[in-house]
């Protein structure tokens, strides 16, 4: 009936999760004379590292999400499931799942599990609903549609308090997703939108960037992270270090700063880059197999990515917790390479070695044509750093169309266009009973 | 404040919506010496008739959908409002309108309601949760994401008969938009998803078009209806003509046909594209004048497209009901360039004149580089076609990178290649508790 009963006889690895780290096994492993199931809730690859530019209106989001079963089209031994698994049985061996058609029971020989992160807000789901992260294809269309909508909202309001606030932009968390979503805030807000607005200017709008660390970028060392301050500052975005949100509803923010001072800030639109947490997935196949989890819920691993006692389960990527590498997609897809190779060593009589993480560096984008880059411990700035950029971006974007469609709304955006612009009216959260002056007659 | 305040000495005009309508009479107008306030609840002006391209995954959404906001960037005296109309008051020439920033109430001295038509159900408003319509941005993101996903619920069911049913589409109403749907669809199922599956063979995806008259593209004149027929039959849609669909639920339709038999098609997916009903803006703006509606709710206008007893007040596009005029773009058009031309002779003292509508004839997309087109009386089909209906569909489309980028997406989509569609399984809707035989082990 599928194509496992046919060929069963072949190794099978049930691959969960078409991030990077998942994506790159089940590519790698595709070459191998295994059979391969790659599970995901979503029907695409989402390139994560590119979420902020949907958001912006840069780049639409179908060219950084190709869909998985386009991808594996011509890799007949790869099959693709949309499906959310449920659960594990590491003594039968199989992988629960829910798809839209039916319930699923996937049996494996080796399990690679790649479910990665998700947003977190540390112990306050409440927020969720007034600062949506970016970590999905949803978030960034929902963050997208609020920072456009704000500047509607600005337009049509007549209060100057209510128009202020919806002209302030608060981004929590100062890693590359915080920093790139705040320049591009800004440079909408002084390029795209300048000549747009009748009533408001739009380059009055103020980006607010927070973090509790001492510096934006921290993990790409003082040198660059000095680099980047200067040109946040130069663009106009206001950086808060050292500042904990300690509370966020929908008219705002409550930050302490280091000094312990507790500040209010009015801002209609709110975005939390701040933290992230592991799939309930790490702690499921992580109680299956009688292994540990850390505070953000990553499944500790052996050195090589498999869990103790079941040297035929891999966790990768985000989702796991080795050797304090960081939860960045460059780790991800070293480590689905990694567990490829271990699984076509096994099955070659070879000798398997531990995960070796080759760091290649770290890169944001942080202005017009302008990008900060430490790669391989070259560090670029400035528009060499955004030729490197671009150059590493389209690499691992996935198909050529894409990349085309990248490069083209990459030129688009210098010119100050963005045309990825798509709400409407009930997209704009309104806070509760706010600023409403009724019959405020306009214009007269 | 706003900058109707600055120049309110001007002669005010405020236009209700960002269709084709609202779109050419702003356009039009912002030539001429007078303020345009133009309100619409979406931030997009949506070229509608290429809608089921992105159903279809061709072109993505932004393309066909720019915000109107951009459009008018360099008409200084257009000033763009995202906000719902709520009322009118003719007599003190007020707009009532609620924007995610305040509501307002905005004056005039002319006032043109372009507020168009969304789908109906005849008064069957519970098929919409099952049979979403293709008239919205939203419309097409839905049946985008449940036409590709009925494809994902089909690879994963293992029981026969869901798998038929997911794999069968049913598109009710065969007039221009359900004709290229179902054609896109089975284009879809025997070009792009060929390889893509590894247990369904997509192209056995069964598409039935129904349809209440006798043929196809009715309002084409019976040449092209023969030609839609033999080339929908050719590529295999399977048309049911003098059928009407008697009840719609979450497995399928019922639909009876001409001798009075009632047949039951289980179809998992299914699009609603027969029938139209004006946006209640319609009658209450007829109300307020004293005028009538018809119907569907469309206000009858006097000759030259305005209301009895209000020559400040025009009503034009799909929302009016004049000389039988049918629901296309190019009456929504020219009927905007009419309310534009009339309002500044007015100003001018010139004489006016009753709006006289010029066919340009229609066409339809039906298949792989294969359109039916109507021209001013010369027929095409085929390639021919095609190229007649790709010149005029980048003349009307606003914006040139979306003409290059459509043009782009129609070459790559010619090759059988469709990547915009992002969608996740929570998007496909299951029938309540069905096909789920649980546990069944795949592939053992």
């Amino acid at each position: 009936m599928s194509s496992h009963a046919r060929t069963a006889s072949r190794h099978r690895v049930v691959v969960v999760g078409g991030g990077f780290g998942g994506l790159f096994a089940a590519r790698r492993l595709s070459r191998s004379n295994v059979e391969v199931t790659l599970v995901d809730r979503s029907a695409n690859h989402v390139f994560q590292p590119m979420l902020y530019q949907c958001a912006t209106g840069i780049v639409p989001v179908a060219t950084i999400a190709p869909p998985l079963r386009a991808i594996f089209r011509r890799r007949r031994n790869v099959c693709v499931l949309l499906a959310e698994v449920t659960g594990f049985d590491l003594d039968r061996r199989l992988v629960y799942a829910r798809s839209p058609g039916a319930e699923l029971a996937l049996p494996y020989d080796s399990l690679i599990v790649a479910a990665g992160v998700r947003t977190s807000y540390f112990g306050h789901d409440e927020y969720a609903r007034h600062a949506p992260g970016l970590k999905t294809v949803d978030d960034a269309m929902t963050v997208g549609r609020r920072i456009f909508g704000a500047f509607e909202a600005a337009e049509a309001s007549d209060d100057p308090d209510a128009r202020r606030a919806w002209l302030t932009f608060a981004v929590v968390g100062a890693g590359p997703t915080g920093v790139e979503l705040s320049a591009q805030i800004r440079r909408a807000a002084t390029h795209t939108l300048k000549r747009e607005y009748r009533s408001i200017d739009s380059a009055t709008a103020r980006v607010l960037l927070f973090d509790g660390g001492t510096e934006p970028l921290a993990t790409f060392g003082d040198h660059l992270s000095e680099r980047a301050t200067r040109t946040l500052r130069r663009i106009g975005v206001e950086l808060h270090m050292s500042s904990l949100a300690t509370s966020v509803d929908d008219r705002g923010l409550e930050v302490r700063s280091g000094d312990g001072q507790v500040t209010r800030y009015d801002a209609r639109t709110i975005v939390w880059t701040a933290g992230v947490a592991a799939s309930p997935l790490g702690r499921m196949v992580a109680e299956a197999a009688g292994a540990s989890t850390d505070r953000a819920g990553r499944v500790e691993v052996l050195p090589d990515c498999t869990l103790p006692g079941r040297p035929e389960v891999f966790v990768i990527g985000d989702l796991m917790s080795l050797d304090h590498l960081p939860g960045v997609a460059e780790v991800a897809m070293q480590s689905g390479l990694h567990a490829a190779r271990v699984i076509r060593h096994r099955l070659e009589g070879r000798e398997t070695r531990p995960f070796h993480y080759v760091d290649m560096g770290s890169m944001a984008y942080v202005g017009r044509g302008h990008a900060i880059v430490d790669f391989r411990g070259l560090k670029l700035s400035g528009f060499l750093g955004w030729l490197m950029w671009a150059a590493v971006h389209l690499t691992f974007l996935t198909g050529f169309m894409n990349r085309f469609a990248a490069l083209l709304n990459w030129m688009t955006a210098l010119t100050g266009t963005r045309r990825v612009r798509v709400f409407s009216a009930s997209d704009v959260p309104s806070p509760a009973g706010a600023d409403r002056a009724a019959e405020a007659v306009r214009g007269r």
